[in-house]
């Protein structure tokens, strides 16, 4: 028995909450207050508060634990408004997929429609990069904007992605570092808090989860994805921001491209109001009229804007806005390996993780924060399940700047595609569930 | 998906060790041997530690990860050999309570009887001091030895009570003080291959397990008790130990006194052949017999090494040969306060963790690693359950240096105590369960 209570400055210690979890007990709210301020002041130890995260990981919170959580790890840093707009903000999260570009053509596409995107995005840890990556691709594009810049270009074009600053939910900040290296980055609890308290104080009013499930998922358990995504629907709309969340699939890769450069160039094809023969435009399109119409926007449809130019207009402003050039050539990687089919047949499966991890170890994600990503590595592909490919046909191109890089590539695509003479296509909905709370 | 595979240099990393407990997979053996090393090395850091530990705590460990775990932190530094010696080695150890003193009447007498008791101990955390602490209040008297002072001391005396130098099981020197401030002390197999690794490493060739159970033990469950025990036990058998368990009764403390000079007081009435009205004598001598028995010593009898005067006559050698003037008066608290009964009738109850935590806020005990304890503080018993009390006859004397202590002392003992004119004694019986493997 130690000496576990507090010391008389602090209203408790940190071994009795761990304790407390461990226990299965429930945090009071004072207990999550004091938790998460402590963290972040450096009173809980990180090798206290990853023994707490483990025990929420497999002891879980119930819905009143993560509410507060959430809003304490708000309470950790600014809160973004708009209210001096005159239009009303709306965006969207998506947590993330192979191959997902959706947010480069649904800002402006939003935007077109009368909304304003205040989108705080991040840069990629694992197979593909970020947002932020991909539009780094964009010659002169960059991503850091003060808060004063980020409501500029939001005033002048609709649509702003930036980088969160530091005074954004620092906690998450902390927090989700930790997580990373301790192996609890996958508890429910922490990945709602976590989304949701950074979009919460980014100060968006309508909010659009877009929850990936499926082999290529974070989430790959459907059920388990729709736990996550009514969990974030009811902490958007416990803090007052009208929250709706689409459960969709993510067995196969978004769309033709995975990459950087590779996917701005699919999302300009989709702004151009063509864009491939995927579900890229269904889902774009999709998202874009839960947005509009949770921000309360009527008689826009999402589709005029992609035909009618607007949408493309957007998109060339809210580049340019941020110094990039809309109009320049986008990095291509120095060397590219095309992989055929070895049989004719219908393509039955892509498998998207291994599509993922791939376009990874040709240098498009990193896998330590602040490592370099390259603009120009990715998979390009020729052909998606459900289509018919003759043998010596091109399935996929692989770009990246290290032809070293190939090998390591190609070894995990092994078994990624099936072609098979009479195969059935077993693939997901799109949209799987739809959740509005 | 972060990239959690090795870095080519380590065969695993961190994270993926993390996260097969944490999915309740059982590790291999290499994944445990490279965990322990690279933890003692400082590849695993600290925060990766214990998110492990919560997970082992949550998750648990079957009995061959437990041996494997007990290996790694064995091998992790020396394991002494007592192979010189000219007679067999036995040793005990205690999970410990309230007034458990057993350690300082067993040594000698074991040793009177023909062993050889090598034990490295410690000092306390919480309640009350441990062996070294009670040791450490007689003059002169000093726990460091080197390996040769220890081997001399156990040639010339037959025990030796000193602490664990640096250099035997440093892994579980530092997990130790990691799982104190991250509360992942509760978890069987943590429990098990901490003191079992030590004991194994202190090179015994025979072990008796106290392990305590009741509302004073760390383990108040007499089945969770149970299971350490066996537990533990099997450890000590696949290493080659002639180990078993008593499970003892913890719901009073243990004797008449409790605190560090107090407790050395009664230990040597104990061996001075008279002793407390109470189990102590019989434990110590039921103990002994354990020892001697597996050590493989026949035709000695404990209760006539006491009666005969040999067991004091070790004592003195052993305080002697580390310093200690065994006849020197021990150290007096400065301050007195006697608490008494306010009602006459049998005393049914006395909360023996109530009366620990007493004596540590009276000063027997430290709150932190490293702060001093006071030699003389502590608290007397002048009667246990069972016992008929007259009102205004004394119950409790509390000794300390500070007189400041006093109430936050008496604060704790509030209903410790219960006198019922006709009230049963509900008492554990002394030894719950012998477990021998």
């Amino acid at each position: 028995m130690t000496n576990q209570s507090s010391n008389g400055l602090e209203p408790f210690a940190a071994v009795e909450i761990i304790a407390a979890k461990r226990d299965r007990n429930e945090l009071t709210d004072k207990q999550i207050d004091w938790t998460v301020d402590a963290y972040t002041r450096g009173v809980i130890a990180d090798e206290q508060m990853s023994a707490l995260l483990m025990a929420i990981l497999l002891n879980g919170m119930n819905s009143r634990e993560i509410s507060r959580w959430t809003n304490a790890m708000i309470n950790s840093g600014e809160r973004m408004n708009w209210s001096v707009l005159d239009r009303p903000t709306a965006d969207k999260h998506s947590t993330g997929g192979v191959g997902d570009k959706i947010t480069l053509p649904l800002a402006p596409l939003v935007a077109a429609c009368g909304g304003a995107v205040p989108q705080l995005s991040g840069r990629g840890l694992g197979h593909t990069g970020g947002t932020l990556d991909k539009l780094e691709s964009i010659p002169g594009w960059r991503a850091s904007l003060s808060n004063e810049e980020m409501l500029k270009v939001l005033q002048d074009t609709g649509a702003v992605i930036c980088a969160a600053g530091a005074g954004l939910a620092p906690a998450d900040k902390k927090l989700y570092a930790l997580r990373d290296v301790t192996a609890t980055v996958e508890a429910i609890p922490l990945i709602a808090s976590s989304i949701m308290s950074k979009k919460i104080a980014e100060g968006t009013s309508a909010l659009i989860l877009d929850v990936k499930t499926g082999s290529g998922a974070f989430m790959s358990d459907p059920a388990k994805a729709a736990e996550l995504a009514r969990t974030m629907v009811q902490l958007g709309l416990d803090a007052g921001v009208k929250t709706r969340a689409l459960v969709t699939a993510m067995d196969v890769p978004l769309g033709l491209t995975a990459g950087n450069a590779l996917e701005v160039r699919e999302s300009i094809e989709v702004l151009a109001g063509g864009g491939p023969a995927d579900v890229v435009v269904e889902l774009t399109i999709l998202l874009a009229r839960e947005m509009i119409d949770a921000a309360g926007i009527v008689g826009k449809d999402p589709a005029d804007a992609l035909k009618d130019g607007s949408a493309m207009d957007h998109w060339k402003r809210m580049i340019s806005a941020q110094g990039g050039d809309p109009d320049a050539k986008l990095p291509v990687a120095r060397e590219q390996h095309v992989i055929t089919a070895t049989q004719s047949g219908t393509m039955t499966k892509m498998d998207a993780m291994k599509v993922g991890v791939a376009a990874w170890r040709l240098g498009a994600g990193r896998s330590k924060q602040g490592e370099k990503v390259q603009a120009g590595a990715g998979i390009e592909m020729h052909a998606k399940p459900g289509d018919y490919v003759a043998k010596g046909s091109p399935l996929l191109t692989l770009h990246t700047d290290e032809p070293a890089r190939f090998e390591r590539a190609i070894e995990i695509l092994d078994g990624a595609i099936k072609i098979e003479e009479n195969g059935k296509v077993d693939r997901l909905p799109l949209v799987i569930e739809r959740i509005t709370g």
